[in-house]
């Protein structure tokens, strides 16, 4: 589920980011303690190593090394790598929230178009509804690791109501290698032209704007499996993750406190604990896991939106909205401000 | 509310922007003036220690803790995470800016369509915009505290006039567990299609155009509500602030002026006050307070959009429109041009 | 007016933008000459003092404060801040451009899909584009001080022919505390719908596209009152300026040409006049000249929009189109491809 | 005409971008030889002053002036400014070329629903596409220096049949002091009107369509015309050239190869041919150049845009479409997969 | 085909990205390995030749150009050059997928819209989707390597079965100097507003419909041609080319290990290979390669977008959709939820 925090920070007060400092859930301490331990492990070793076990000569050496390696860290351009990175990950990461499946739009259109309180207008405002339930579902099983496990075959969809054992038939029987989540959206718009025809739906217009909902409800379906499917370039990835790596290999080396009594220059003070560096660690590192919990936002992280929940909102909403809601209005009296 | 100043820098005359330096309300020292006190004390009694308590071989510790304080202060991205972030976080405040649910387009659609000057097409017309004030303010009580203080509960909904009493029982008695500002979208989607059976409202496309205004609408209400669930990732924020706090905790240290006796670089000169280190404070505080401020505009800082006022205006204004104003046209006259 | 010089760039030759270097109107050259000024004033007392005020000491003082200066000096990250802001600044100032609100889409359906040659045909028409004229002049009057110069009350309206005397006692006797642009779009679609129920508009889908038409204009005008109700937030403003003028306050001392006898580093030379920091003088301060002159693009600079033009070009074009020209065709003949 | 070159970047195989560096077409090196050739000469004159003409204190003094610009070119950030600039200047350039006017999306309309074979209704579709690209050409006049040089009068425009002499007259006695390429626009509203009258267009629907796609035409011209008018902000474009100009003056000077004698750090060797300062003038103003092509594409660089090849494929096209092509269908069979 | 790899980075877990490292396909070593073997074998060279084939002052010369060369490698821009040309070309790219011609929304509307399952009415439906397959198809037939490999000829396309004989003898009588993808377009609206003549599609609304989704379509196509048509202006690309092969020129002879008993600053180790130049010969190198990669994503790399699958697709599932799909629904039965 998203990490919801922008009640906290309603006003710009004292301190107020601070607080956001403190919280656990989705924090960067909770995504990054792992790898954190693990290079202060390594750093400790290496310092050991270099102050209790290497022989004087391997100890000079070790400076030399240390200083060159210090001195290549500081060009590796990982700030702009990361901003530029982490500024195209966002982007996509939010139009594929603004992409998500609402049923919404369709239901209104559907309970307020779909005439007939009899028991064939309400089958077919539901089923009309349900094809458009399937078809998000379809696609995020596609896409949603948590969705797919929930429903890894067929036969759940079925036994989740979102498919009737016969429509499961007809969807099978349908040959075709490619994905088939476009199968309810053709069901869905020969149902309501067959509606349009016995006059459940009372006009052409009517119509027309219901199967332009629906499109739209599929270009988002789409545009979600597009997101999935074509994804930031492996290789850009493989550059920031190669450049973030190698700039803490050469801090692990090149960051460690050198013998004061040498003076290498910078190197006046032994505080044993290289407090910068890991708050350094803290930045880079961060900066790239929130490109590591964004670039799929259809995961289990903390901040990843939570489909399995969109599916189940969407389907109880919507079959409210055109059946039990379809031409049930509150009773039209005055307002307040009447006069 | 927003504060205005583009009347103030109209022209880009002498020195134009150095007036704006002198305002108070919304400044960056209003903003600032609790943390910079708060930094300049925490300064001097470092400084003070320094200077008065430190015996002499602590004080020449205490610079060499500041010069390698002072080399990585320098090493640390501010201004790029910082330019990097804000951006994302201006870009999203001025989008749920343009997502501000206005009913003007709807209130000229209902008003020119919804015939009847009797009371049954008043009262039509005044409950659709009724419904359609409801829905933002549905919006609004979960998205911004100012409007959540003001209407706490359904009750204060119904008080103030945007809901019936009998509308509020049918509304409570939906059960879903989810976030209900979609029902009284249903509502004027239904209400709106039985005006068309009922010949108030002409044509199909007339009712079509409504209805899709309407989910205009709704898709604002949404789209502000997402802002608010689905905010800039939490280790995003954390990150930044983190880099600007630990600057100034290196600064803290590294930005003391050290004995000139001790010819460290840079060294040459006691000023007492760091001028320069404090303006950079207010620079980066200042950046990451335009963060602070814009990252949830629905609070109650002086540059927050006031949803009080939209929720008045937007009641006000729809009602005048529909009722008072419809067909209630000034005569036709030749205007001054005639031929 | 806005200064066009497309024509003078349209080819990319030798030293093409040269050319561009020496042109005032709208010049960095105009927009600076004052600051610039105020800039070499102080320069050049500070040199002079320096030179031939101080005594001994107080000059070598002064060369540390200098040194101390330019070395912070350095560190203010002016580019970045700068670069930032005017992007956003930039960015605002076209959207505001694409948003102002020309009268072309309306005029040409009001031609076409309002019939009838007769008195009352042309008063329909020209009544409606008057009306929409009359909406962007009221929004215009709060947005732009140049149209409030010319239209300070709802007198200079009338007297201008936007409004006849009748139609602003409405205007008027309609109470509401809110800005009252809304009025006319009523009336528009008001008329509009009784021009369609007396046969003037002779179908539902002619009326709901004027109607439509008609909410374009509307959002552009209230996008255009939206960019100047909700500027850029104060305190981004002022980070900025702060960053500038910090930076060359620090410049005025820390590039003052020191003693070359002193041999402090980089003080080699003494050529008087420091030509580098005032061409940077002219990079940031014109840099921030682009986001003074843009921040507000309705005031009277010479890059600004010419408000009052578009209001008079509108009306004496959109009157025009409705009356002289509705249905009044040249004969319709056989081109010059014709087999 | 554009410079393409995608199909030799198809695939990213061994160096494959260095064979971009080969072209001449359109090339960095076709644009910048004068520039190069300049810089160059100037940058021998001064070396040959220094080394040959100086006597021994003007050498000394000439290399503290060396050693001075040299700090300070790189202090000037050439970069950013560049950076910034460019991405304002590419984005502005893309969305022209988005805004191009097509006839495709009319013509297509336009050929299926006005009827009629016989020579009344292939009179009503020529003309209406006659003025579609009347529209588009009165636009490019003003906005194209090439389109301006082919079409310097009116004269030229009903010379290429775009206009006939009889519109001609009509359109010279339409008084406005305003650019009138709105007028083929109203002509076209109203015949389409018109034969909406006459049954020539079916349904009103249709005819609203035609009249959306006209609009979304003109605002394509209007776009256009816009961003002719109203360009980058000259004071912006002076900010970047003067940077730039400023650094190369700098580097004249400042790059130099000082006697080695004289041991100034990092002058240890003379190489003649300043090798990298020739490459930094490559890359800056290959920089600029990108902009100076692109800030206006319709003038006659290698890489704008054709606008005559686009009038004259506009109306041939269209003219094919309408007339031609219309109701002359190839015979309906059954294709290969038929069962 | 592109590399899908979201899957693998669903979940931020520890070192998560630390695995893409390790693929190969797609990878940046797949595609960078031919070029790293070149440098090093380039370094190797010029490092023997220092080490074992220069005499004593030759030597002495080399390090100082050496040394000229480092100083002035770090001066070249690439990180800020690289950054904004990526980000345009990644834009660029997603764009063009944004803009691939999927039939789904066309093929929905004909299914539902198009009535008659007899012959005649399945050979309508039929042909007009095979039009749109058609036009999308002489699109990609031009904007990509691998489909022009695969269509060669208008008798390929024939044989494939997207054009019949007769058609194609239509197509080739139409004389036409230019680019003729908008001739099937032509067709498919005559042919569309045939069938409303015949009653076949029931409304104009009906019709306009279609026809608005096949502008869309032809937009998508056109759109693709001109990403193709008009690209990345060629100077930029040599720019950036040119900055990141001076750049790892300059480190061939900079950054090799001098002699330490020269004692020159930062030369105190020799550790033969240049470890750190190495790494970022990867990011440089490997940023460029995402350039290459995606500045035309029609070509035959391992992520660019398979045209042929495309065409196959629409074409098999469009044909599925309006033939054996039309009005051929599943029987509508009561769900899981009903009451």
């Amino acid at each position: 589920m998203t990490v919801t925090y922008s009640s906290k920070v309603a006003n710009a007060t004292f301190l107020s980011f601070h607080r956001l400092l403190l919280r656990w859930r989705g924090s960067i301490y909770k995504l990054l303690y792992r790898e954190f331990i693990l290079f202060s492990l390594l750093y400790s070793v290496l310092s050991i190593v270099y102050r209790f076990v290497l022989p004087y000569n391997e100890k000079r050496l070790f400076e030399k090394l240390s200083l060159y390696c210090d001195r290549y860290a500081e060009q590796i351009p990982v700030t702009f790598v990361l901003g530029f990175y982490v500024t195209l990950v966002v982007n996509r990461w939010w139009n594929q929230f603004l992409n998500l499946p609402w049923t919404d739009r369709l239901m209104f259109l559907i309970s307020s178009c779909v005439h007939g309180k009899d028991e064939y207008g309400r089958l077919l405002r539901r089923t009309l509804v349900r094809y458009v339930n399937l078809t998000s579902l379809l696609i995020f099983r596609s896409v949603s690791t948590a969705v797919c496990k929930r429903f890894p075959t067929i036969d759940h969809v079925v036994e989740a109501g979102f498919m009737t054992p016969e429509e499961r038939k007809v969807f099978e029987n349908i040959r075709s290698p490619h994905l088939k989540y476009w199968i309810p959206v053709v069901w869905f718009s020969n149902l309501a032209s067959k509606a349009r025809q016995e006059g459940r739906i009372q006009d052409s217009i009517d119509l027309q704007n219901i199967l332009n909902e629906m499109n739209v409800f599929r270009t988002w379906c789409a545009t979600l499996f597009g997101y999935d499917w074509v994804g930031v370039p492996l290789v850009y990835t493989q550059v920031v993750t190669l450049a973030v790596y190698t700039f803490f290999f050469a801090c692990l080396i090149g960051r460690q406190f050198l013998d004061p009594a040498q003076h290498h220059p910078g190197h006046d003070l032994d505080l044993y604990v290289p407090i910068f560096t890991l708050l350094q660690f803290f930045f880079y590192c961060g900066w790239l896991k929130v490109a590591e919990q964004l670039i799929n936002p259809f995961g289990e992280d903390d901040d990843d939106f939570e489909a399995n929940w969109i599916i189940d909102r969407n389907l109880q909403v919507s079959l409210l909205a055109v059946d039990e809601m379809h031409m049930n209005l509150p009773h039209i009296t005055k307002d307040m401000y009447w006069n």
